[in-house]
């Protein structure tokens, strides 16, 4: 199960992850996410024909219903045909009324999906910033440190060339700044060897296609709304192709909430299978991408006790050899620049160098530390596998609310239709508890007779 | 405007931050958010009372509607009374659409709040995560070094008590480790001194209020969701008493809408005047309440290249202590040691000592830094005057909806109350045009007739 520090896999994620994956042969696979196998993708696609099978079924239902509808209508006695006609309109405003509220959950989903995913974009850029901070110190301090080394360091050995213990010292002094600035370009490389590592290209990649998905998923929802709101004035106002014209979309939108339902459903399970134990596919994938040392990688994905910093060994030599350079330093400062007045503003020079670097130092170690990178990661995590998770779980459910209101709508319109035309027939033969009974001009005058 | 790195107030938080602020006595008081001025508040209480002059139009526009549709109904001509008719049922179902589309939009509103909300304690609680573990961490590393100095470093005194030079390096290295003690002492008792901080209590009490906030919203919404459901019921099926019952408790619910409308108001205009300059606020609060040294909480507020580390000197001196002890610990090793073999263990220990030291100090300088606890902020300010601020803005346009929905239907429901009346009396007078048009039994004999 779960393994990070701040993240546990949810309950729901749990159920999910526990669905059987099987392949084309009907062979049980693991369910470790491994979206790269074919064996995996099999169990997913699987997973999304069930949604297919579903579709089949209600065809299958509308079918019937409907044959049975057209074969049958004769045969049945008067009571049950005069609650069947009841039952048509109810049955399509409790269709609309279902979807309706299958539209508020989906805009609830995929306002939460949008949200997860927004984390998991703003986690990986905030990572970036981190690396880019981490490369722009060290090539920054490594250019101070050899910026003084190639002048201020040469110009005090100059000066102080007639006085050999001063010599040594500044050649000591040298040796430090180049063991520093090899540490510090050690410290980075560690980051950038080999090939690229780019949160930031991932992160703009992930917000491309959520940028798409969350549109298609408005586009749907307005769809359905429009649908519901011209099925709803179809009836009240009891235009014949209008209402025709609704159950053809109606019977596409159906296909449509299936397929997204198969969709969500691969989606939803494959997520699981990713959230129940994220940390080995990240640390598998990072390494195999960006080649980085195993031990790095563990240290910011689990960030505890038990590893240590990877980088504290390098750390440590640089902290003492800038305590050496401080007292080599101060050293000089003493004894040498009283005897020659002239190296004073090249120490004062290396000096501030040596400030500079140990702030630089101090930022650097914080910007190392496993708390920052391992939060964004926690972040991204949470991110995706609650508020992501939770989103598509709701847009499931949407789906499946609103392929159950349009396969009733697509059953009840063409009896609504067929009512309509009985009426142009005879009026006399109307449904008085139907809630959408226009007639008005008809039975105005019969009712302001009576006032 | 806007000041810290990673957070700008949104221009929705610009424009209400730009609402004029009144006392009792209609003077223009300053807009800088100060909650504990009486000047500040009445300006707040003066905007809430806008809510209260709304309640007392529309109180107004019922009485004098009501009064008009109980005296003026016999004078009106056929034409105007049919239209009327239809128009009341409309106007009760038009009311419960509005209303419905508000509970939508207060449930995102509601969500969108507690969202914000739940990040800011989050934020809180991650930054009391952070202060107790430099806390803990300086703790445990001063009483590491303490019982190093009390039991390693005496004996090794002991060891080496004939050998003078040894003995002042052992006293040198001792001297360091009380410094770097000292040093992470002070460090410590910069955050803790004189005051409590405490982000965890803080973080609680948001929440205690946030849970009975979110779950006053939803009980509001939920009534309002029921009366729109049985106010359509009592339409439906005609049921009178239900009508009367519905009427009166819209009329509560009416006040109950124009009331959360002026307290939004009043939330949203506050959070504006905050949301627009939060670092100057919560910098004086911090101070007055924590009296932490002010360029501590600069450091954390701002975090940017111009303020520099207030821990940074203490850090260096610790960091150069660390750097000496190893000096003389491997000097110790490389001399003493073959010299006085009894004493390798106690070296070692203090040479362990010195490796965890060096461990948490790396820690410690990434914990001091401003990176993390200023992210922190960041999201919580984030939290706060994004999705607080959105949350807040829709609950808002939830009230005034829900408000302009519940006059409707307080006019409405009278008047339809009124035609069942009619109804019961003359069964001729009734409105065809109705949506809601039941009676059932009466009509079926004739429509069974017919077919």
């Amino acid at each position: 199960m779960s393994t990070s520090h701040g993240y546990r896999a949810s309950w729901w994620t749990y159920i999910l992850h526990q669905v059987p994956h099987t392949n084309f042969q009907f062979e049980v696979v693991d369910n470790q996410f491994a979206p790269q196998e074919w064996s995996y993708q099999q169990a997913l696609l699987f997973l999304a024909s069930i949604a297919g099978l579903c579709l089949a079924i209600s065809l299958v239902l509308i079918c019937v219903y409907l044959i049975k509808f057209c074969c049958c209508a004769s045969q049945e006695d008067d009571d049950s045909k005069s609650h069947r006609v009841c039952c048509v309109t109810w049955s399509c405003v409790a269709a609309v009324i279902i979807c309706c509220a299958g539209i508020g959950i989906g805009f609830y989903g995929n306002s939460e999906t949008n949200d997860g995913v927004y984390q998991v974009t703003y986690s990986l850029m905030n990572a970036n910033h981190t690396l880019t901070s981490i490369n722009l110190l060290v090539s920054d301090t490594v250019e101070l440190l050899s910026s003084v080394v190639k002048s201020d360091l040469t110009q005090l050995e100059e000066i102080f060339s007639t006085r050999t213990e001063f010599v040594v010292m500044i050649r000591n002094t040298r040796r430090q700044v180049e063991s520093v600035a090899q540490q510090l370009t050690e410290i980075s490389s560690f980051f950038w060897k080999g090939a690229e590592l780019n949160p930031s290209a991932l992160a703009e990649q992930v917000n491309f296609i959520e940028d798409y998905r969350w549109l298609a998923y408005i586009l749907l929802l307005l769809l359905d709304l429009i649908i519901c709101l011209f099925t709803l004035l179809s009836l009240a106002k009891q235009i014949k192709w209008l209402v025709i014209v609704m159950t053809v979309v109606s019977f596409f939108v159906l296909l449509l909430s299936w397929g997204s339902m198969g969709l969500e459903m691969a989606t939803a399970v494959g997520l699981s299978d990713f959230c129940s134990d994220p940390d080995a596919y990240v640390m598998n994938q990072t390494q195999m991408i960006t080649n980085i040392n195993p031990d790095i990688l563990q240290y910011y994905i689990s960030c505890n006790q038990d590893v240590t910093n990877p980088f504290r060994q390098r750390l440590t030599m640089s902290q003492r050899a800038l305590s050496n350079i401080h007292s080599q330093l101060h050293g000089l400062e003493r004894e040498a620049v009283p005897q020659f007045p002239t190296a004073e503003r090249n120490v004062l020079v290396v000096q501030g160098m040596l400030n500079t670097t140990e702030g630089n130092f101090h930022h650097l170690v914080a910007l190392l530390n496993c708390r920052g990178l391992h939060k964004d990661y926690v972040d991204a995590l949470k991110g995706l596998c609650y508020d992501g998770m939770e989103g598509i779980l709701f847009l499931l459910l949407f789906s499946f609310l609103s392929a159950l209101s349009f396969t009733a709508a697509v059953c009840s319109l063409p009896r609504a239709w067929k009512r309509f035309r009985n009426r142009d027939l005879d009026y006399d033969d109307m449904d008085e508890d139907d809630p959408f009974n226009p007639q008005e001009s008809k039975r105005f005058v019969q009712w302001q007779s009576s006032i």
